[in-house]
């Protein structure tokens, strides 16, 4: 087997044969050595976690599943596998044991996630283990490890490497960026399929077979680029991506639920065994946060999110960069301790306002994170002058979106409190010098 | 409040306003009242059914919930009231009070359903609850009850009766002819919703504007009936439920995984309270399931289907109308238990072939059940000629597909075993004789 | 170049170059040779006729060309050949010359019709031109012989053979089996893009990708097959036919303007150059025919379809298999002339009953062709069982649609007039007697 | 009649009765005075010319008519209406004369235009007709305003007066918003429509429902505004606006055939009379410039685009703000006359350069015009803190397409050549000096 378009799962794509379907009416090719992954436990444990989480609790359709998402990113890479052979360059450069390490790469790249592993990441806390670390643990040994030794003859550790290492030469750094950047196999899948789960358009708004079809290589030949021909779907691919987290992902009421679980498990973290707990399916770490918490403030917090009735906290207030942008200033980019610590300042001056003991947990800060998300750093190709120009240089609106919309706009200081509050603090008018007491103790 | 459009939920519709998203793109008006019933432990516990069950299995991506279906059919319940409201005859038999009951009856239709329920009822078990008396349970005490009296100004009784009652009057057989038929609410969008998380577009294919604007009632004014113009768009319909049955209900994978835990549930159910079972969420009822089977032959038949590892008993035969009809016409429609005996005597048989224990549930028949599936009692209006006629009368090919191409052709005998026996079974050879033994002891 | 995957077309379709776009988002290869035919006179001729000719009166949208239609069906002649690559029989059978021949003969299947060919050709008169003759005329001289013969290396008569020729072997069966059958190239894209167009979703229903996915040879190995896999696909375009014949082809106002055209060109034909007229584009003919009628009956139907105001017969009455079945049986299945002499005589009746004179022209009798449309003479292979079996034999539903359902209930017997006469008509009641009386001296 | 929901055309919208269907599956109502207008000759005229014109030479299927597209501007208009009929700010201002006026204006807003407009208004040519005095000849005399006057009792001047004179007061400029803005009815309609036929995805990527839900007005009550929910919905509006412009609008393909029109129009225009030609069809218009073109120099150019064989000009270069933005700032936004002139000075160097006669109609110009495309000046309506705020405040990206991105990235300078010069003028290489001498003698 010489050529890319003789690997099994090539074939079976080209011949429409051995396939499973999964929305938007995509046939993924099931080979034998394919089913023999995804039956394994490592990978059937993905069918038990939800690709977003808390955003069922806004979007209550949008429970799919992390095993349907990378059912849907290795059938990208089978795509971008079958575009790309059309390029000399890139035959050149992959060949066929390359390609079926990146086909499996991208069957199991989300084999290290847990449930809620994003807003339990960006909290930053000791003993969270790194993606990597916990991936390794299914992928080197046990079931998975098994099948890629005996079906596949790969060793587990070139799935890692490519996965999480850094990529040591050309071919590494190139198969790198079709897991990882702009354009690659797993925003176009997510982007999609959110969408689609969600019942909303956004995330589908853009010219997949046009983009597809424009793949090329940048002029090094060690990452992804993009033909002119493809510079539009690109920049739509960008934008989509910006109305997802603007409408979906950083909704103001995902923000509620995400600012009640961070504070939950903030709360918890130091008395739980973390590795037990992230090999749980969804449902199992909920029951287990919920028996953890016992009767402690973190109860509340969790009962609200999983418990019989669904009750989330309450915006009280909100900042952009177009709305009380001092405020906004104060507050984005802070570390995850320095909140809480807001919330409790915030929390006791309140208290003393009302005439009533506010518990620090009924107040919740959140805030935009330090690391920024837009993601745009690859080159277009222009073939009638043969050369290559960065996206951004030739997108203005690309750069607006990643150096201003994305961070500054969808991106808000909000806080949150527990519903029982809300009217008693909303009646008090103007919460600037209440924030002007919290804001000063926080820096004394 | 005198008129249809002035009631909340349906401004609310019209107004664009207070809504939540689930697919394909429907946005579903949450009033207050509405926001308190889907808030509520009973519906909440929704969310943790799947509307399909063991389909997941096949199709990976149909993990949908009651809790979206549900939201779907009161939906549906609006678009029908708007549309019925602009005809006089309905204006005049449902007033405000009426259509209130009618939407909350649909939010709550499935408040009985509990997870897996379908194959479980199929089995006709002695001690399983009716989904009526089940579903009572949730709807005359607790918080449902509250709200539909403190919020709603409407008495639980009301809800069950238009539910689960046989109608009284004119206005009950109409109300529930919208839920119950050939073009109801339920169906009008289980089918596109399984047809969508599948990933298939078969339950999709029916023209529901065309079929929404064409709904009247009958001559009696007793049942929903279409105006000529919609009679393709109701056709499309049924043809879209025999498709959906034929490639995802009634998918030979599918009715392996159904027949294995109809066995297991078989040989546990003596020993379980299935009262507190069925109020359990999936994966409760599943872990619940796991732990009652301990070691006996129940545990690897669950394993298989909720266990780590996906492993699914394999085809051995199929028989249907056209393949071997004889056989086909001698399992069919048979009891569950006459089944699991005529498992049982296959297994003995075989195993004095084989030289070796085949234990009994290692082999499963698995056979149409005695109720025919497909609906299509409506009528049709010709305005023109100002009559009604029976669709089957003006569509030879919805009488077809009712009496024969649904249940002859769609629903097959099949012989599923433990995938360790399946080589050698079919070494075997052709299984009429085997069969021809089993069916002579079933009959001694 | 031994390979099918090395025609330039499919190449360019594997490498998504040189692409043009039509709906539904279909990018279509344009090789170099390819543009050039497209390019030529005879082929931009086709941009100048619209695909449904009077449908537009009734959807105002569907003014789609042959010219989009007739890359739609190159484009499925390369997707069926891509798939039937996959099968080994197929490459023994169909080697790179004969596909190249095939890829033509898709692109240029069309070339022989000229505007409102189908309602011309139904009447059956003397001096209409074969489409074969036709087509041919510009086929075998020419730029098109031109670019066949240099571009190609294709002699022009083997297109002409491929299209209109009696087939002489398997491969000839073959390779016209993919032009022409139940689920050939040609319907699989007119279904979808009239649909389209006309903004119904009827014809769009079916699972394409299921269907292509499935295509193999019979057993014979001499004409297109479907794997089982594929049946319920095949079924569904089946039925998608159907729905559009019943609600777009045959759409009764569709019928009007039918009848209203072909009662104009039968007055006219007589002093027309045929051959000369129907090289014309849709508009050039029209303006052609309005010039003919001159002042003549022909003029007025001529007026209502093309001229400035818009201006169609009324449908005086019905008849179907279920509606007055007795009159729908001596109507329908005449020739033409039958019908003209039926409408002359009814007129005159009406003409006494009235007491004014009623014009032959302003009466119409429209009534089913002679020919049945329904095709589904294709098998079905199961792999299991290793056997193949037509597919009316595993499908009732089919056998009700072809033999029943369409050609009985869908095309029905009207009697249009003109709309200055309706209401004058339906004031004399039922028409029975009318009609007694007119078809009593047809019969004399 | 007193509340808008009575008006007929809403009626029926809101019963599904009376329907006639276009793309993508709109129902569209028609009642019998709106029936009246479109049967119309001044309004069955639009039916034969053609939306978009020349794109249909780049997306062969992007023929649909201004006739469809203004049945899609209608049936915005009347959900508009329904939705802004829940605001009571609305309500009070637009009654139900002033609304049926409103309705009417949408469906006739395109009855000035006449074949391949826009291109033919860029060139600024002395004797072209305004659009609103072309469209005043249709609309205060002949069937149309009689309609208008005995079915509509409006009067023909009210539809000119909210079609193009400026607005009186509040009310007027209020009408004149929904007509005309960044998210009027006509943009909603035309960049849906012109994507779905092109057979693209851009100008449907935006969330209509949404937007539409999201209607409100302005401060002042004149103007049409979104409520922040929307906002998003709004910047991908004018997103897709965007990207159509940069695939479609402004593809280069398209530009070419622009140039040859405009060329050939600059040419013939002195001899033609231009308000009897605006009068025609397409066809007959395109029939009508190849008559009075002769065999002058415009022939040819007109035989390219509408003869037997499509012969387009090449690109021989292109320039932009990040392709040598020095050339592109010389040339763009400059008078049409001064582009011929200089393509006139450039074939007269070119001629010198190859020694060989180039005519002045072989090279074209083609720039962007002075006018910016554009409009995103709508208000935002932010509830929470019950203030407005302009779109490009809280929208950085808008701000950046609207100023930067579309017209100095998308809108090019281009220079097409004929076909045989191509070769020859390429084989000069680097053009710099051809065009510093070209530009040097414009100076001069």
């Amino acid at each position: 087997m010489t050529r890319l378009a003789d690997i099994p799962e090539l074939k079976s794509l080209a011949a429409r044969r051995d396939l499973i379907r999964i929305p938007h009416e995509v046939d993924v090719p099931l080979t034998p050595r394919v089913r023999a992954l995804i039956d394994a436990p490592a990978f059937r444990r993905l069918a038990r976690i939800s690709q977003l989480g808390l955003v069922a609790l806004v979007y209550p359709a949008a429970n799919h599943t992390r095993f349907e998402h990378s059912l849907g990113v290795y059938h990208n890479a089978l795509v971008y596998l079958k575009q790309l052979s059309t390029d000399p360059r890139f035959e050149a450069a992959i060949g066929v044991e390359a390609a079926e390490t990146f086909i499996v790469a991208a069957l199991l790249h989300d084999l290290g996630h847990w449930p809620f592993c994003h807003p339990i990441e960006d909290m930053r806390l000791p003993g969270v283990p790194s993606h990597e670390l916990f991936a390794n643990s299914f992928l080197l040994t046990g079931e998975i490890a098994d099948v890629l030794r005996d079906e596949w003859d790969i060793q587990p550790r070139e799935i890692t490497a490519i996965l999480s290492e850094k990529p040591r030469d050309d071919r590494g750094r190139l198969l790198r960026s079709l897991l990882s950047g702009p354009i690659d196999i797993d925003k176009m899948d997510y982007l999609a399929r959110d969408s689609l789960h969600a019942g909303v358009p956004y995330g589908r708004h853009f010219d997949q077979s046009r983009l597809i079809g424009s793949l090329c290589l940048n002029e090094a030949g060690d990452a992804l680029a993009i033909r002119d021909k493809g510079r539009t779907a690109a920049e739509m691919m960008v934008f989509a991506r910006y109305v997802m987290f603007s409408e979906v992902y950083w909704h103001h009421t995902v923000r509620a639920a995400t600012a009640m679980l961070q504070q939950a498990f903030y709360l918890l973290h130091g008395q739980l065994d973390l590795d037990a707990l992230f090999r749980l399916g969804e449902q199992a770490l909920c029951d287990e946060l919920l028996r953890a918490a016992g009767a402690s403030p973190a109860a509340e917090l969790l009962a609200g999110l999983f418990g019989p009735t669904r009750r989330l906290y309450k915006r009280l207030a909100e900042y952009s960069y177009f709305q009380e942008r001092a405020w906004y200033e104060q507050i984005a980019r802070r570390p995850y301790a320095w909140l809480v610590a807001c919330s409790e300042q915030f929390a006791a001056a309140a208290s003393r306002r009302l005439g009533r003991r506010i518990a620090p947990h009924e107040v919740l800060f959140d805030a935009p994170p330090v690391k920024r998300e837009v993601e745009f750093n690859v080159d277009i190709f222009f073939p009638k002058e043969n050369c290559y120009r960065p996206l951004g240089d030739v997108s203005p609106v690309i750069t607006t979106l990643a150096t201003r919309q994305f961070d500054d706009f969808v991106k808000r200081v909000r806080i949150f409190v527990h519903p029982n509050l809300i009217d008693d603090l909303r009646a008090l008018g103007p919460l600037d010098a209440l924030l002007t007491e919290t804001l000063a103790r926080m820096d004394s």
